[in-house]
């Protein structure tokens, strides 16, 4: 299949347009790199922001988190930064794809240079998805473009969290989505720069398993007392989506 | 109620005898200092102590936690500290009472001390049901045994988690139960101790409430990997317990 221009955007052959149900938002993806997946959605689902707050993503890949926080919330200005060039040039031709281009914008750019992209403490809220296995961990993808959403080679957890930490205003919110396995790198890692841990969901495949991923809300500068709320279960008995998981797919059509 | 005898032990007037349900295993309690609760069965069900193995129990209480393990593993030798005298008397009398004097040692001493009080290394297993109530924050008992054993009047978490790193060999194991919300606080204590969390048990009363008690094991010396188990739920929907609880409290019998 040949390129194709829809809304004045220019589709590759080897892309696809996704719907993310969500207020008709729709989302260019290349299945031979990187697809988003359940986490970006609950991570999403998960963070809130609030009415003129401007909002950045580190890491954004196709530009997804972005794109549905612009489109569920109120929120002033929203930005996702990426390093890898053609992921973020992806991205920004979905952000125009959307026709939102006013209110998104898509920066290439190492997170661990974010100090000189961005005015320190610029930010109200901060997300993340990083990469979750961390340096020397897991079997190599040879695929450098996956290898680098999956693995902590371009970038650490302590990288991104030292972004935030650094972006975000006094009070502001730092979202992130991890595996559980990584928890106390993650809790230890949020308090070493200064964003206090002050929410924390597991989210379980079924009632009986063990979560296999946990969202996480740090404050900057935080008291140190941490809510841990009830598990996000995303399947019934039946194999069914439970209605929590329907309502973060689905309760913003 | 005057005081009596049983199996050579003096009860008195203002104690109790409760039946732990476990292998006949009785405990003297006073209920207007302090009684166990379902956290110390928990930790007693979580905490494994192998063929041969030395345990201690830090701020032991009425001694519920090496009487129970004593019970129900094969460790070689049971220890309890604990700071206040009255308590320690009480929870030798427990000792004595069930005929267990020759496994298990009540020793009257403070946690911060006990670098003093043993040697260093020479524990497989530690053990701790810690106040919960970091310092300034919670209402406080007027009633000292009780404010002692809820509030970190005496010892400090940091206490604890450094007394244990001390004394467990290395990869030695740490049992501890805590509320959810110093879970942060926890990780973060453990890890600066040289103690790695690694594996984590959340206590929900039902399926879809909050935890309110963690489950957590230590390794001195551990990697940086978390094994987080899916929770464990107290009561069903309708109100009984779930066998899994019923298993902990009575599946020793």
């Amino acid at each position: 299949m040949p390129a194709r221009i829809e809304n004045g955007v220019t589709i590759h052959s080897h892309e696809r347009i996704d719907d993310l149900q969500c207020k008709g938002r729709r989302l260019i993806q290349d299945p031979a790199r990187f697809c988003f997946g359940i986490d970006a959605v609950l991570l999403a689902g998960f963070a809130s922001v609030r009415k003129g707050e401007k909002m950045l993503d580190l890491g954004t890949g196709t530009g997804i988190i972005p794109i549905l926080l612009e489109a569920k919330t109120e929120g002033a200005a929203f930005y996702g930064l990426e390093l890898q060039q053609e992921s973020a040039e992806m991205a920004e031709r979905s952000v125009r794809l959307n026709s939102v281009a006013g209110k998104i914008t898509i920066i290439t750019g190492d997170i661990k240079s974010s100090g000189q992209l961005f005015q320190r403490s610029y930010f109200d809220v901060v997300t993340s998805n990083p990469p979750y296995i961390n340096c020397g961990g897991g079997l190599l993808n040879e695929d450098m473009p996956r290898a680098i959403s999956r693995h902590e080679l371009r970038c650490t957890l302590y990288d991104v969290c030292h972004a935030a930490g650094q972006l975000l205003r006094p009070a502001g919110r730092f979202y992130m989505v991890h595996r559980p396995q990584r928890l106390v790198d993650i809790l230890y890692t949020l308090r070493q720069c200064n964003l206090e841990p002050k929410t924390l969901r597991f989210v379980q495949p079924k009632a009986d398993k063990p979560p296999n991923l946990v969202l996480i809300e740090s404050v900057r500068g935080g008291g140190p007392q941490l809510n841990v709320l009830p598990p996000l279960i995303i399947y019934d008995s039946n194999g069914g989506y439970t209605p929590e998981t329907l309502e973060i797919y689905y309760g913003n059509r």
